[in-house]
């Protein structure tokens, strides 16, 4: 396997402070992000910082942290947050898709932090990664999307990729360091989400707020509840194989509800590395911010002794067909996870609306997926408009009932 | 934390074919390793075999692989071995320690694995460190022994030394790659093992073929002992140290039955990275035989689902005082972990000839480490006199009787 980007930053070889764009600062990501960044202000230093909806959190993390740019997605946001910020601050706020592209490519940005939710965040992502920053990529349907455009953009621009979900990230710290055409297989692990022991009948009646409830991790609105049907770790078997160049029956999932390992490699020789620790974000995403170095973040180590056991089971595809959708949607061609993203975001949305049930996600994916054609997915364009067709197609598919 | 030695050795760039000297090759270790061998034709090349004892099997060994080089410790093995030979294949046999020194400085090998037992392993080792060569070294007592003259040695020679031991393996394989001076501990797994859950009363009386019986690993007599009375991890953390250049309070031990975790190494985040897989020694002697390619050994591949329940425990140094006492010694002065280890080498051999009780081997240790006042063990002869008067010291006790 051949890692999507090169490592060679110039970045990493400084040992001076590091200046930190943080794109989605406002959301599970982001705020835990600026933890890390306030236990280490001598290092990481904020450049900018952009939410789309909570201006009063944006507005006291612009305080804290006084970066001279900020970004927001309306107009109206910004003259709501430029009223709450204090007096004598006087940031300028990016504002819209290019605003958010603007700080993607900040030259006084060394690293991007692309924390934003959904394919909202992929067009500042590749932005980053044609400027040829470190992109800390949060944003995994940017890669579900795009992993094949983001690795031709960072073979030409000398962008670094370091992957900030904790799968991802504990792969990337079993990767570096061993040679990567040894690698036989990537193995996820998964926490089975809230219903791992759900049956399948009680499934079709879950609520929203018993979907919203992870067993380990604190987490957004929208990946929890991917967490609950197991999307989330079809997603990443997608953003694994574009990561490192896997081929998708070279991707592995297995459930591990403690969520201590957080993921594996497997070389040739029968050889399994693994990263273990505390289910807390602020490891991966201080890995990812403090790349090659190591930042002290001041949690509770692991203790395996005390955590005592652990266990590991097979995902069962029946009750969370999601898992199966995605591998599918993989295996079709190139647009199918396009496909299948959106579909999902609309799918979850309705769903914690309470415009279809939890059963019906998965079959409304499965239902845009059968529709779908594999259509080439060359440019950003063919990608922007096979998302925004499905999104269209599934909002009429629940329009007309019945998931 | 710094590795014992630099990993830039010539031969780790060539991509050809491997020239190996196996000291013990009649072994655990060394048949293990002339498995691997097996499997890997094209690539490894066995130069040199030595055997002290079996010379039935040292003869089956140099048939198969007809290395031009064999060695035995004494004049009259190497008759026998003559003997034994095919006709019309005629090695060089080199006689004693000169002549497993000379093996062991070998032109002709870029690689020695050092897989003797005991103390008697220390000289040809620290021979092949002084040649430069690349030594994989499955001889744990070499460092215990002379950990220090070691990192000495290597930074003069270019020597690079590889750990073959399953844990200073699972280790190495967790601490390369990363900074390693941002590692915080390293977690040493103990299967804990034939008397993990023996009461401390019933463990007074077990027998010879109680302790042999190893939960995991197939091994060699006195490291089945020394797994029995948890000496081998006591000896472990010692190597530890001095391999990754730890503190003795950086390196910790956990037990977990299952022997599928071979260990951790912790870093300043919180992160742990650790090696998983089979337990079976081809993995590291392979990885060390390879490095840093991986060979294919066409092992079974470790299926966690499928294994289903890891577990962890504190030891328990109450019932397993020979953990306590290396710690002690470790702490007590350079020269105490010679008297450490020598006597346990006299009292495992006099448990196993039914000359002390299980217990006695702690006590035995115990007395030895209280009698000896520490010495600098600058050199080899300081050494090999401690070594050499601790066994009289202990023999001599034993004879009194009361272990």
């Amino acid at each position: 396997m051949k890692y999507i980007s090169g490592l060679s930053s110039p970045v990493f070889n400084r040992t001076g402070p590091r200046a930190i764009a943080i794109l989605g600062s406002t959301g599970s990501i982001g705020t835990s992000a600026l933890r890390v960044a306030a236990k280490n202000p001598g290092y990481l230093h904020i450049v900018a910082l952009a939410g789309a909806r909570n201006m009063a959190l944006l507005a006291r993390q612009a305080d804290q942290f006084r970066p001279p740019y900020l970004g927001v997605l309306e107009e109206q946001h910004a003259r709501t947050l430029r009223d709450l910020l204090p007096a004598g601050y006087t940031p300028r706020i990016f504002i819209g898709l290019d605003g958010y592209t603007a700080l993607a490519t900040l030259p006084e940005a060394d690293l991007v932090l692309a924390a934003q939710v959904g394919a909202a965040g992929l067009v500042p992502a590749l932005a980053a990664a044609r400027a040829g920053k470190v992109l800390c990529l949060a944003n995994k349907e940017a890669l579900v999307l795009a992993g094949g455009i983001f690795r031709e953009v960072c073979r030409g621009s000398g962008a670094a990729i370091l992957p900030v979900d904790s799968e991802h990230n504990a792969l990337f710290q079993a990767f570096i360091g061993h040679d990567g055409t040894t690698v036989s297989r990537l193995i996820l692990t998964a926490s089975g989400g809230p219903f791992r022991t759900t049956s399948l009948e009680e499934i079709h009646a879950v609520t929203p707020a018993q979907a919203l409830k992870h067993p380990n991790w604190s987490m957004g609105a929208k990946i929890s509840i991917d967490s609950a049907t197991m999307m989330n770790k079809g997603l990443e078997v997608i953003e694994a194989v574009h990561l490192y160049g896997a081929k998708p029956d070279e991707v592995e999932v297995v459930v591990h509800p403690q969520s201590i390992v957080h993921s594996l490699v497997e070389y040739a020789d029968g050889s399994q590395l693994a990263h273990l620790g505390m289910p807390d974000m602020e490891i991966p995403i201080g890995y990812c911010l403090g790349y090659p170095q190591r930042l002290h973040i001041g949690l509770e180590r692991l203790d395996l002794a005390k955590v005592g056991v652990l266990t590991f089971e097979s995902p069962d595809v029946v009750r969370f067909p999601c898992l199966r959708l995605a591998r599918e949607a993989l295996l079709a061609g190139p647009s199918h996870p396009v496909v299948l993203n959106a579909a999902n975001e609309i799918a979850v949305q309705a769903f914690l609306d309470g415009r279809v049930s939890f059963p019906g996600i998965a079959r409304l994916i499965d239902r845009m997926l059968d529709g779908h054609d594999s259509l080439p997915v060359d440019n950003l364009d063919h990608i922007l408009a096979i998302d925004a067709e499905t999104r269209s197609l599934a909002e009429a598919a629940i329009a007309e009932g019945a998931f």
